[in-house]
């Protein structure tokens, strides 16, 4: 069947860039036994994939010029060598920024009945698993703790924040824009939020929110955000580092403020993390949504074809909530 | 019963001098029930006192302007109306910087007998359970891995390099001075050592000295020496944060590189810690000690009225191991 990818052309430098991807007309293989032809509906464009842009180590393997770009993705079943799937069923998995992907049912999951599939890719999807184990295993937020969260309004960020409401915190958001922080507070019950864009004094506004001091900081971009986040810090503060997006950029050594005297003076923790734990984290989530808890958010961009600049424009921060393409 | 007592007389700006210490004739208060009065054998000087010279919080109280300094201390017992000690026995505590202390029963060790009561200042003391604890509970070495130690001739870099080896991990050490990267080698079987102060390019003698990358910081120093240590960690890597004496005489915000970025991409950790279990540590080094690990070295000074200087003489590094007064 004819087929469309979008691979790599050339690695960015700085900010990616439309001519970094190069869209090739192609041709999708038969299907081997167990595998299913899927017809791309949703692809997810995550900030991390940056790093995979970029020649050399980091906690996914970079991308080989020239081979297709790779993200999470949902399709509708159109054909099926598989004994799990048949024709029709919406799955979600690991896929290429292809218009169809062929692809083995062990990779797949069946979407949430109920919910629009897309969450998968976002809220109970991986960076809903993200916040989630994020949040409870290394932040360990306890009730009437401060929680600071960074890129609040993103689809890691607006998760991260609802369930630090649950287990009974003050949350304060960080975002870029007042109408996403309208939203954190209006929507999500987020107790103070900063606009980053236009504040000053970070460090004077933080202080500000966080009267009690900060406990938990859960930190979706580095960078002088952050910077202002550790002088507030109380002891046995966590520090989750989630993503750096001030800096995926950026090929130059990251200089600001050093973290270690703060961490030194209040016995406090540092950590980065991979989400491994899959399926229990996605049971209580969905049971928490369909519950009604957690919200979510999708910024939506039309058409397979703006794949690469619904990627790119990430970095300009315009998305509200999960950022997806709808082919 | 005459007594002399050193205060401190104004706060440090920068490197401490003679100048902020006072000396100061006092008489000894008489006993009350359960008290002892002590004739100090020896004081103990750490880096971490500097904290404590100026204003605001730390993980421990400031001194107050003329306050007598205190530090962990080494006394016999001249005096006693305590029923756990009589004259004669050889006792550690928290005491102040002078001649003879009066303090309650309650707050004094017995030293470990068969060695010197001065290592209850070092090896089997504070610095030595800083060790203890920081490494195995934080640091969680495993056998193979490689441990880098900065401060590493200190009185905790010491006893933390030959617990590493006990571990048998292979144990690089950071130190500053030729001589003491030899004791490192020759007497502790440190696998291999950089000095600090003579090696113009950090980064690649790191590279060198940990051709499989670095798990385990044991960070006393802070500053550029630990720049160069995060570009080099593996995924997993624990970094305990237990000094950060290269800035301790600032009074400025510490800029330098900042290691976020590095534990995301490896799932790394850094921590602070205190130590609060004191018994089980005590009894396990003093194990290791009788039967001849770890070895410890002191760099003792002579005199109660070098105190000060002995204190001051730590921010040059001047010492090899556990920088003690003898009164």
């Amino acid at each position: 069947m004819q087929n469309k990818e979008i691979r790599l052309a050339s690695r960015p430098t700085g900010l990616p860039a439309i001519e970094n991807f190069q869209f090739v007309d192609t041709e999708t293989p038969p299907l081997g036994e167990g595998e299913v032809l899927l017809r791309s509906l949703y692809i997810s464009v995550d900030p991390y994939l940056r790093g995979r842009m970029r020649e050399g180590k980091s906690y996914v393997a970079p991308f080989e010029l020239g081979q297709v770009i790779e993200s999470g993705g949902v399709g509708e079943v159109v054909e099926s060598r598989s004994a799990t799937f048949k024709p029709g069923d919406i799955v979600s998995g690991y896929l290429g920024w292809r218009l169809y992907n062929v692809a083995p049912d062990q990779q797949l999951m069946r979407t949430i009945p109920g919910v629009s599939p897309s969450t998968a890719l976002g809220v109970l999807g991986m960076p809903g698993l993200t916040a989630y184990f994020g949040l409870l295993d290394i932040g360990k937020p306890k009730e009437g703790e401060t929680v600071v969260v960074s890129g609040a309004a993103g689809a890691v960020g607006m998760t991260v924040a609802q369930i630090a409401k649950i287990q009974g915190c003050r949350v304060v958001g960080i975002a870029g824009s007042d109408e996403k922080n309208r939203y954190l507070r209006d929507e999500l019950g987020v107790d103070a939020t900063i606009n980053y864009k236009t504040t000053k004094d970070m460090f004077s506004a933080l202080k500000e929110a966080c009267p009690g001091g900060i406990d938990v900081y859960f930190d979706n971009v580095g960078g002088p955000v952050s910077d202002a986040v550790y002088p507030l810090i109380n002891d046995r503060a966590r520090v989750v580092i989630c993503g750096q997006i001030s800096i995926y950029n950026s090929d130059k050594l990251d200089v600001g403020l050093r973290p270690q005297p703060f961490v030194l003076i209040h016995s406090a923790l540092i950590q980065g993390f991979i989400i491994t734990q899959y399926a229990d984290g996605v049971a209580h989530l969905a049971q928490w949504f369909t519950g009604g808890q957690p919200k979510h958010a999708e910024t939506i961009v039309d058409g397979f074809e703006n794949t690469p600049k619904a990627f790119i424009a990430l970095f300009s921060g315009e998305n509200l909530g999960k950022q997806i393409v709808k082919c």
